[in-house]
């Protein structure tokens, strides 16, 4: 499974011009799918690939035959194997599919994506430790990383309703905060508006009521990966939060990228999962040898601000984070998905899990502003003079991702963007 | 709103000759919505009511033509009310309906119900004021309700996909857990499985995401209202909830009643909320003189034990609790509405917002074995001579619920029952 195979020929060249521009998101080694309408339709999202700077519309192809994202999700290895070979080889230089498949092409400058697939479960996990360290530190000086955080992968549910794809502009959201040395709780706008750069996950075939997924079989139910914005209001987030967790803090806007990058085209990025020899070892229900050797993703991580007073004089975004997943990470996908299920729990295609933010240990590698800004101490001066300790109104966030290294075609993740708004009037 | 109308007179009565029965559930004063198919088959679910001991096929009758009970809970208040009088004068002595509706009539012996709507999202508050402390001074002796409870009405979200209709028959879910005294956590079946009673309030209209529902607006949002089962992993619980609250202690398995008794049902038992003098009062968006004055629902609610060794000798249930509803919740059905979207979070049709456990002040009316047991401290003793602490495999638990009161006709919301089954072998 995930073999390295053909589909990853770092000679594969495409038809598709577009595809072979060096450090593009989507070359004929990439083929994530995603949903897609033309732009200001109101057509239903049909499935498609990427390919450079078009989308294949595979339904046209006559590989498939349904609009269901899920339930292409839910097919065998084997089937998404074969699925993925036909694509590549039909997008492949050379292809006698290339005459019949231009048609099925679309620029993607023509098209709106919708969220990839239709989600029905969303949980956050809290994969970060550099995250969790800094946070906890931040909420609770005196107990920052939890007795249990190194032997439970620690996750909560989360609200499906308010995941929206890129380009989600959502309110600042208003709620309730109370200063250390206030009387009482009052009602406003959040003042401390962040955002989390993470992975998503995304669950392929599910598991029935009862039993549970082996990590020695947990790969086999990851489908892909997109990029996750999980937006956080810190200050309704510190009230709220004890002791049944995160819950308005988080519910009213969460981003997800359009395309998601499938485990086949991630097989050259994964990476040995190691954990440093004092600290516990994984309980065997999240150890394996196949998690061990490659259980971690090689995926470089950007966040980039673009406020207002940018975009009014004619500048480009700043990138306020660099990191790697494979350092952030303290627990692998496959051991989310087997500790979700230790207990029966059902996992269904098209379930989201959450990566947690992935900051990484070194300055300049944090995955929120809490972080950056030391709890909102250290504002962070940008190139045009502005500061920042949260998010403004106007401010534009993106996330990118993508893989590279080991004489592999670099793949990329797209991008998943979010703006600011203005509160409602209270 | 929710006025008390012709449907509700006491001396109305129903050609369906069991509707007529003193204390049953199911009166024509009821009218509960669910969703039922042939015993035995795999039809499709339809939408039904109950009516005495029989289900009317609401699409049979010709006022309804979907099978889609999430677009019926969509309609607005007044489209709501127009139904519930079509369907009581359609079941009324003397409608001209009887002849054709008693075609569209089966009895519930004959049916099996599914869940009474298609959830999207689960949100479970923690409105039991008696329970939170209760069970805060088990896992926080020093520390048992959190500064924020009176202010904030805690809730967090919860797993959808294991939330299964009356019925339910689940394995003890194996997990991580740690006692305190040990070094490191192991990995086993649940020992301190429990229930928790619970009221289910479903949400009929939704709101539009950056859109808060106003308070005064809420309870037009409310569709109406079930008995809910929260099965928790006590031990798995206190080792996982920090920080981010419960997870694999709760989502392997949540039951619901079939039949949901709507808000118009219920006007006749609506009851003052009030909060005790010396008490914060509920911020401005959270308190309305509508809610003040009737926000409460009055409604009895009894959890039964029919254990394995019961039913060998044939031995009925056994009650565990009575206990009522309104002096339990420390907050409203409306008030969680208004601040679960007071940051723009969206709900929609068929959202299940739990009450949280519904624990009475006084013993004998606690909503767990958590706080029955004092914590497994103390143990139950059944009339057979049997001890619980926890639940056993073989239990079967069920929960009813029914109001009565002020000259009305009483109604029951049904139950919801669930099996313990033993864990899986490790």
């Amino acid at each position: 499974m995930n073999a390295i195979n053909e589909t990853h020929a770092p000679q594969l060249r495409s038809w598709v011009a577009s595809a072979n521009q060096a450090d593009g998101d989507f070359p004929i080694q990439n083929l994530p799918f995603g949903r897609f309408r033309q732009a200001g339709s109101t057509e239903a999202l049909r499935i498609g690939v990427a390919i450079g700077d078009q989308v294949l519309d595979l339904r046209a192809t006559g590989l498939i035959d349904t609009d269901d994202m899920n339930a292409l999700m839910n097919a065998s290895p084997a089937q998404r194997s074969a699925l993925r070979s036909a694509i590549s080889q039909g997008l492949a230089q050379g292809s006698a599919m290339q005459a019949a498949w231009t048609d099925a092409l679309m620029p993607q400058a023509a098209v709106e994506m919708g969220l990839p697939c239709r989600i029905n479960g969303y949980t956050d996990f809290y994969t970060g430790i550099y995250h969790a360290t800094t946070v906890g530190s931040l909420f609770r000086p005196d107990n920052p990383l939890m007795p249990n955080y190194k032997w439970v992968p620690i996750g909560y549910h989360g609200r499906v309703s308010s995941i929206k794809a890129s380009g989600q502009r959502f309110k600042r959201p208003m709620g309730q905060t109370k200063a250390p040395d206030a009387q009482a709780p009052s009602v406003g706008p959040c003042q401390r508006l962040d955002y989390e750069l993470e992975l998503g996950y995304l669950i392929g075939r599910g598991n029935e009521l009862g039993e549970p997924i082996a990590i020695g079989q947990a790969e086999q139910h990851l489908f892909g990966v997109t990029l996750l914005n999980d937006w956080s209001a810190r200050d309704i987030q510190a009230w709220e939060y004890q002791p049944l967790g995160p819950f308005l803090s988080k519910n009213f806007a969460t981003s997800l990228s359009p395309w998601i990058v499938t485990m086949e085209a991630l097989a050259p990025f994964r990476a040995k999962f190691e954990r440093p020899a004092h600290d516990p070892q994984p309980l065997p229900y999240l150890d394996d040898p196949l998690n061990r050797q490659q259980g971690a993703l090689n995926i470089t991580l950007e966040v980039w601000l673009h406020t207002a007073k940018m975009r009014q004089a004619g500048l480009g975004p700043e990138r306020l984070t660099r990191g790697n997943t494979a350092q952030a990470a303290y627990w692998t996908a496959a051991q989310l998905v087997a500790h979700h299920t230790v207990n029966g729990c059902n996992l269904e295609p098209g379930d989201l899990l959450g990566s947690g933010t992935l900051s990484g240990p070194n300055p300049g590698e944090a995955g929120s502003l809490l972080e950056l800004s030391l709890g909102g101490k250290n504002p962070i001066i940008l190139g045009n003079g502005e500061r920042r300790t949260f998010l403004e109104d106007g401010d534009t966030l993106t996330l990118r991702g993508w893989c590279e290294g080991d004489g592999a075609v670099r793949i990329g993740l797209g991008e998943v963007s979010g703006t600011v708004l203005a509160a409602s009037a209270a």
